[in-house]
């Protein structure tokens, strides 16, 4: 298998695991993980869904996974778990769980060892910046070696050919950031300056958007600003949410590259015709030269998600709230 | 195939499902619908994660099931669909598209002739009455109708137990509701007197509940009470959204009695220490008596449901906000 460029520990790490896909056989894919975490996984669930044959996915919250013990977890499962330091207990719990049902167990952190290491048969390192920062190696951190992982699955197990589309368009994932930067900085500072005093940003999204957009919500909003929110699916929006739509009621919509880019249309026709407080961020915007154009519904959420990166920092700094300020987390016992 | 008492025009038409399923290899199951239909069914992916040995099942709104378009779905896949009134034009156009791909297709509604009727091989009536009403049926309403499908599939596809201690149980469903709102009815007319300034309502809950929690909030708080909503997993509270918690920000929290019970317990915890305006609905206070207790986490959010519908009137009166105001849904294009 080449990987056309691209040479660090990540990708080592990635090769073995790939030998093990090719020892085994893998019938169901479970991704778990807590939070930002598991936000990170819904792309890779929605590449499964559109293209696996003989695979199926679930997305669990590390906790409800391992209560709910699904009963086709076992040694054709293989188990994704992601967390950053790899000191997420749920987490950590989870991968011990996996195992102890014969699952094959991958999991993604940032560091090199740590509690959830332990657990696992198999580690990925993946790189990582700030929120506003520039990775120097966007190809393997955390959403690109997610897909590295299920696109090279579904390679081995069933030749699907997107694995290769996939590392040779990674190689312009770093442009296509700075890019965005220079098309969105900017407009970052404004909307947070206009936006500062909210109380509640709603997030939309749907496809292969929806992680990014529940992300959003619950890390950078709810978490990192005490904004209220909560990220609502874009085809959900008519059966329900949208009746609290007004003009003073602030929505964040994504629109994608993806299949499912009809949904945020009919959702965006909505919104600008009965709000006013609007962020849409369209990937049609984006410049993503030089990536196949079957990857491009894949990964303008990895820019979607780096441009939202950017607003989050100017939200930050325009309420004077900066990012790391929590008050529960890693403070109080819970 | 017994029944055990039950016998109307839905006990009929399950029967004609049930033939069906005999004839046919199911490997997937697939619930599509959207908003509060689409709701219903957590409880039954639950059940399927669960206990299913050889079915795997997946949930989408129904505009996503169709542009996701899951490489899955094909002949041996039954895909089970609701519309109250059958007019959901998106979730008419999935049951099309599902019986497209070769796939078994089993509509509920409440309705007997629709457009979504016509798309599906099979249909299935249930019983219903408005928020806060004594439904003279709830063995065959629409959760222990799509319980009775899921049941009844692994039971005849694998000889699962659980659905004759379903039927059983279900003859005690009315009993069980009808204690529950001699317990609840003057409670949540004191929560709504307390609560009707609120702008935004959180509820929360985990594994067979999550459903129930996710109804509340964007059927009866944002659709009917323009109330600022979301359903937060219990499990991913910790990882981002309980930094919005303070004592001034309400929130439901459902106790279920299944597996996942300990995951809302922590939240319960976390709630009582940081939070001051709390809703805490807990399934350990409901007389399920008759009940199997191997049926009780499956069946509580069943009541924990009608018991929230309570509040919702309630909500409803306080605020002078019938709850059949609209802004938007049928009545505006979207």
């Amino acid at each position: 298998m080449s990987y056309l460029g691209a040479s660090s520990k990540a990708i080592d790490q990635i090769e073995k695991v790939f030998e093990a896909f090719k020892r085994r056989t893998i019938d169901r894919v479970f991704f778990v993980a807590c939070g930002g975490s598991s936000a990170l996984m819904y792309p890779c669930k929605y590449f499964i869904d559109r293209e696996a044959k003989t695979i199926t996915s679930d997305l669990y919250n590390s906790n409800e996974f391992i209560h709910r013990n699904p009963q086709t977890l076992g040694p054709n499962s293989l188990v994704i778990l992601c967390s950053h330091k790899g000191k997420t207990p749920e987490t950590t719990e989870a991968a011990k769980f996996a195992r102890s049902k014969g699952a094959l167990t991958v999991s993604l952190m940032f560091v090199e060892t740590s509690p959830l290491a332990e657990e696992s048969d198999y580690i990925v390192n993946y790189s990582w910046v700030p929120a506003g920062g520039d990775d120097p190696h966007p190809e393997i951190a955390n959403y690109a070696i997610l897909y590295r992982l299920c696109m090279g699955l579904l390679y081995i197990k069933e030749g699907n050919p997107k694995y290769t589309k996939l590392i040779s368009s990674l190689e312009h994932l770093g442009e296509a950031c700075r890019k965005a930067r220079a098309q969105f900085a900017e407009k970052a500072k404004l909307y947070a300056a206009e936006n500062k005093n909210e109380k509640i940003i709603y997030t939309m999204a749907s496809g292969a958007n929806y992680g990014i957009a529940y992300s959003f919500a619950i890390c950078m909003l709810m978490e990192m600003q005490w904004i209220h929110s909560h990220a609502i699916h874009a085809g959900e929006f008519f059966h329900g949410p949208f009746e609290v739509l007004d003009k003073d009621v602030p929505f964040i919509l994504l629109l994608g590259l993806d299949e499912t880019r009809p949904i945020e249309e009919r959702a965006l026709k909505f919104l600008q015709q009965y709000g006013e407080k609007l962020l849409i961020l369209d990937a049609k915007q984006l410049d993503l030269a030089g990536m196949d154009d079957e990857m491009k519904g894949y990964l303008a959420p990895i820019v979607l998600n780096f441009v939202l990166r950017l607003y989050a920092v100017a939200l930050a700094e325009a309420r004077n709230h900066p990012l790391e300020t929590r008050r529960y987390m890693f403070k109080v016992p819970y």
